[in-house]
């Protein structure tokens, strides 16, 4: 049975009587059904009666109407309210702006605002590129959905994206000072998404696509790469490929085997996995052989789109054809970004010896990681309930930090790799282990090292094109 | 000679002798060249020197030279560095974007982005309308301009329109605890201005249209309050409006004149006139007469577009031809939103008794103020420097509170109306007089008590609707 975790969490308000044992009927009442007490407070008190506040994770909205009626049903017990914690957090939005400046007086608004502001605009007109000292260009990134590919919730519409891409935002903040604002479009047409994108520019010194399907998502940020001045990074693809190579880098160090020598099977060719295929392809892998719903890619199949085309003829080198269980035959690796509960232990013990297996699909991974692991050698999910957690936080925050700070106008696979493998390197070789492949999501080191290697990737490619 | 103000101040640091008199000559040198001096900050000190940051109000670039040479040029001084504080304040920008959720741990994590979010997200794909409570839509409204009316400076592009975009969406948190965003948009085509203004509502619960020339913006505005489901304000018009209607009822309280009999002359038919027209027009003046730079509009003029022909038939009843001084003669209210210094003293003094001159042109209006009031009874400007500012901080902040906080779905004319005679009540009869008419920009009275109105013409106009 799943344990419920802090993404659905409640608070219950009841009255109940000041008897000795009321708390402890409270709390066993809640444990009985399932759910996992995490607070019992106190809210008021009377001779005869008290009010409590228990708070519990659970796992469903049914589960949660069970433990609000295991309470109710206690001698006594009278429930007053029933809140949703999380929606609590949600409401009114979770970022804000907020001014830098001091506006207390007549002084502050002529420096801030007219007349001092018209020569900081003139100044700006005079040098465009001023923008980038004397606005928030300077800081800012544009996190850019459709809301087509939403979590796994899929094509929900601009609206119900924006909890996404605010809690991106807040994220961007928090890892590493980015100022970064939701831009939910009400639109899923191509060409006026980019000329969207383009007429915003201005305002920005990047662009985070997120959460937009594929495969038109490849299109997207192909020609904004072409038409701006300014690094477009899809995190869903880019942010995802740094990860996952970055976690394979330190896999591979535990078992000891060359990435030129590994067989790699990727399976799902979406976003995800057809930027991991291109960013791995950069370091020299044996093969790739990549699957997905209708079996193994290969050129020869029918009804390939552009991109599978690519990837076709950039991977399988042996030309297999089959499903994804004959592609894991051998196979060092397993890297999964596409559906829940594909294959068992059975297909993992036909893998090679010493077996890697990232298994990413959320929330519920290719095979459940405990199976995995009896006969791989490193298992990672995108859980954060099970170790090695592949999580793009690690990557999208420094990277940015890094291109702001550089003043970079376009990002590269040199870029992606720098950030790869300082992700890689925060796992120092004392620490490194099959349960520990990647850093912590709050590890404090993880977001200044990939700033940094983004930076001198940035730079160190300034000098030798200019 | 005018006097420096802060809005170009500037922070000399100089090396000087630590002899007694050194702190005197500094000062006066500053002084003899017209500087004022605003402060003297000691940031280091030797046996035989100081380090002094000088901090000084000037006019201009040229002025500025003028006062470092003048300090350059004293007898052991030496110059080591000149600041424009105009320009410190805004490096980096004036905003950023802030988490209002914490994110300190996992459990944090797991609420406020993946796996709980989803649990949001799929709320809002339910029902729409609940994105006005669990997002930042509820709370944020978009600064939109295409950089073509900026200030005074005219079509200077959307780059160096950001810093006026930013000083906007400071001063909405300041005074109204509104979010707001900059959408600087690289395109001058109306047709795309509106599909990407549609395309970016989904985040936003309220939009502001900034600094977009006219007649374009009047097309703007009509065709998004057609198609958008939330409120499309233009401050330049209806901002401007709402603020001269509120100053216009109170200076006319001064002078004891009922509007009904009051013949009007506006100078300058753009968004501002325009749109102050249009309003007054609800307020059943005597006559309004509209003037712009090719005279006295009138129905048989030639050349009249859209906007001037509406204009034309809802006003000058007597259908008078002639120039600006020509309409001036006899009338009781002069509204300038035009150019610098159209008329002098001898045209104010052929308006009638008891005059009111409002002459708004910025950064020089249309006449010297000090020249209006030998005629006039009540004058007004735009400016900060003299009685009777009259400035859009009045009006914006509280209006978007006040449809905010109603969950408007429109904006029309009621509610400017509300709000200007929320501004107007502010100023109460004991301190009304003729350099009082409107309250001042830090009157923190002002914002509630227009977004009181305005939530209140909302919700009186919902009960009569439905």
């Amino acid at each position: 049975m799943p344990v419920p975790g802090p993404g659905y969490s409640i608070t219950v308000r009841v009255e109940a009587p000041s008897s000795a044992n009321a708390a402890g009927d409270l709390t066993t009442a809640v444990g009985q059904v399932g759910g996992v007490l995490t607070a019992f407070d106190v809210v008021d008190s009377h001779p005869d009666a008290i009010v409590v506040d228990i708070s519990a994770n659970v796992l469903s909205a049914e589960h949660a109407d069970d433990i609000t009626a295991a309470l109710d049903a206690l001698p006594g017990v009278r429930v007053r309210k029933v809140s949703d914690r999380t929606f609590l957090i949600h409401l009114g939005g979770k970022i804000e702006v907020t001014p830098k400046v001091a506006l207390r007086n007549r002084d502050d608004l002529s420096r801030a605002y007219t007349p001092g502001v018209a020569r900081v605009c003139r100044a700006i007109a005079a040098n465009p590129e001023d923008a980038r000292r004397l606005t928030i260009k300077r800081n800012t990134v544009a996190v850019v959905t459709d809301g087509t590919a939403v979590l796994g919730l899929g094509n929900i519409g601009p609206a119900a994206a924006l909890p996404v891409m605010e809690g991106k935002a807040a994220l961007f903040k928090k890892f590493a000072d980015v100022d970064a604002w939701p831009v939910c479009l009400d639109t899923q047409d191509t060409e006026e998404i980019i000329r969207i994108v383009r007429a915003l520019a201005p305002v920005y010194a990047g662009i985070n696509l997120e959460d937009i399907a594929a495969p038109r998502c490849f299109e997207i940020e192909a020609r904004l790469r072409e038409q701006l001045d300014i690094p477009v990074f899809h995190d869903d693809q880019h942010g995802t490929a740094i990860v996952v190579v970055a976690a394979l880098r330190n896999a591979l160090r535990v078992v000891g085997k060359p990435i030129e020598e590994c067989k790699i099977v990727v399976s799902g060719v979406g976003a995800a996995g057809s930027a991991i295929i291109r960013l791995l392809l950069r370091k020299n892998p044996g093969d790739i052989v990549a699957a997905d719903i209708d079996g193994i890619v290969h050129a020869d199949r029918a009804n390939l789109d552009d991109n599978l085309r690519q990837i076709a003829a950039a991977t399988n080198r042996s030309g297999m054809s089959g499903s994804l269980h004959d592609a894991l035959v051998g196979a060092d690796v397993f890297i999964g970004v596409s559906a829940p509960n594909l294959f068992g232990a059975e297909q993992v013990a036909t893998m090679a010896d010493d077996a890697v297996v990232f298994a990413l699909a959320n929330p519920d991974p290719e095979i459940d990681p405990l199976e995995a692991q009896r006969h791989a050698s490193v298992v990672a999910t995108g859980r954060s309930d099970y170790p090695n957690q592949i999580n793009n936080v690690l990557a999208f925050p420094g990277v940015f930090r890094g291109l702001l700070d550089a003043h970079a106008h376009h990002i590269d696979d040199e870029m992606l790799l720098a950030a790869a493998n300082a992700i890689a390197d925060v796992v120092d070789s004392d620490r490194l282990n099959a349960s520990y492949i990647v850093p912590s999501v709050f590890d404090t080191a993880v977001a200044p090292a990939v700033a940094e290697a983004v930076r001198n990737a940035v730079r160190e490619q300034r000098g030798e094109d200019e």
